[in-house]
């Protein structure tokens, strides 16, 4: 049996910001990748480790984002998103598209979808849907998404992110 | 390289519901457990899937619940939370947290924290903090946590849930 974890107060337990580095360098997160239009039509988009299922019924799901971010204009104003899950074989996309924002859509990884959104290809599914809320908490956003459709891909593993490196899920336990 | 997705208007393309369920099954996710206490005293907490960072300074985490579930009465009142970060050692703990209401403390697997808030022991990671925003979509909620501090646990393999499975992180890709 593991020992109980120290409990604050405690002198040498972290203050906020290092219990909360500490504590999301334990947590895996599955990849996604959201993309959109900018008002001018030029592809937006980037990886994101925060995609989570909010309801089925309605089929809802949320991710996070700073609004510094280069693609927080397109996504305050954008009517719909796509949500695509990352499969092992898309490492390089997701590499890709949290890369230099003016190379994340040059290449053949992707096309125009739904509404002339762009749907990267090869992913093992996506997801089209409509912003249904932005909830700004200090110079963050919270994106609510109301799904309406999508697409199967390719039967993949999950693409993980995990101490700073991409991974797949292992064993069952 | 793998064939581009089916794109919509398709007519095999799944509707809202079915591309919502076919994507999240797609999708990997850490699992965390949150607690807090009810009014009167009593322990109260559950498993999630759903926990993500929002930023880092300040230190922000967010997580979503159906205000349907046991423990929203709870939550939807209390000043703070602690998060859990589950690790491959807690599996029966987390299977614990998301079984009967009834039976989720019966046990020597937590102990009063701060506050005197619920912290599970032998976890690898915890933090705790203090609801800034509840957001209600439906009959959901996303709930917006700062992180006030924590405790470090043991050191242990990050706990996953993917395809009704709980597994552990596999090799880096």
């Amino acid at each position: 049996m593991p020992a109980s974890p120290p409990l604050a107060p405690d002198p040498h337990a972290p203050d906020d910001l290092a219990a909360f580095k500490h504590a999301f360098r334990r947590h895996a997160a599955g990849v996604a990748v959201i993309t959109t239009l900018a008002p001018a039509g030029a592809p937006v988009g980037f990886t994101a480790t925060s995609l989570a299922s909010l309801s089925a019924v309605p089929p809802l799901a949320t991710f996070n984002m700073a609004r510094s971010a280069s693609s927080w204009a397109a996504i305050a104003v954008a009517d719909r998103v796509v949500i695509h899950m990352m499969g092992s074989h898309n490492r390089a996309v997701a590499e890709k598209l949290a890369g230099p924002h003016a190379d994340r859509f040059v290449g053949e990884h992707w096309q125009p979808g739904p509404y002339g959104l762009p749907v990267l290809t090869g992913v093992t599914s996506w997801m089209v849907g409509r912003i249904v809320e932005r909830v700004s908490v200090h110079n963050n956003a919270v994106v609510v998404v109301q799904i309406e459709g999508g697409g199967m891909g390719t039967d993949d593993e999950a693409l993980l992110y995990h101490e700073r490196t991409y991974r797949v899920p292992g064993v069952a336990i």
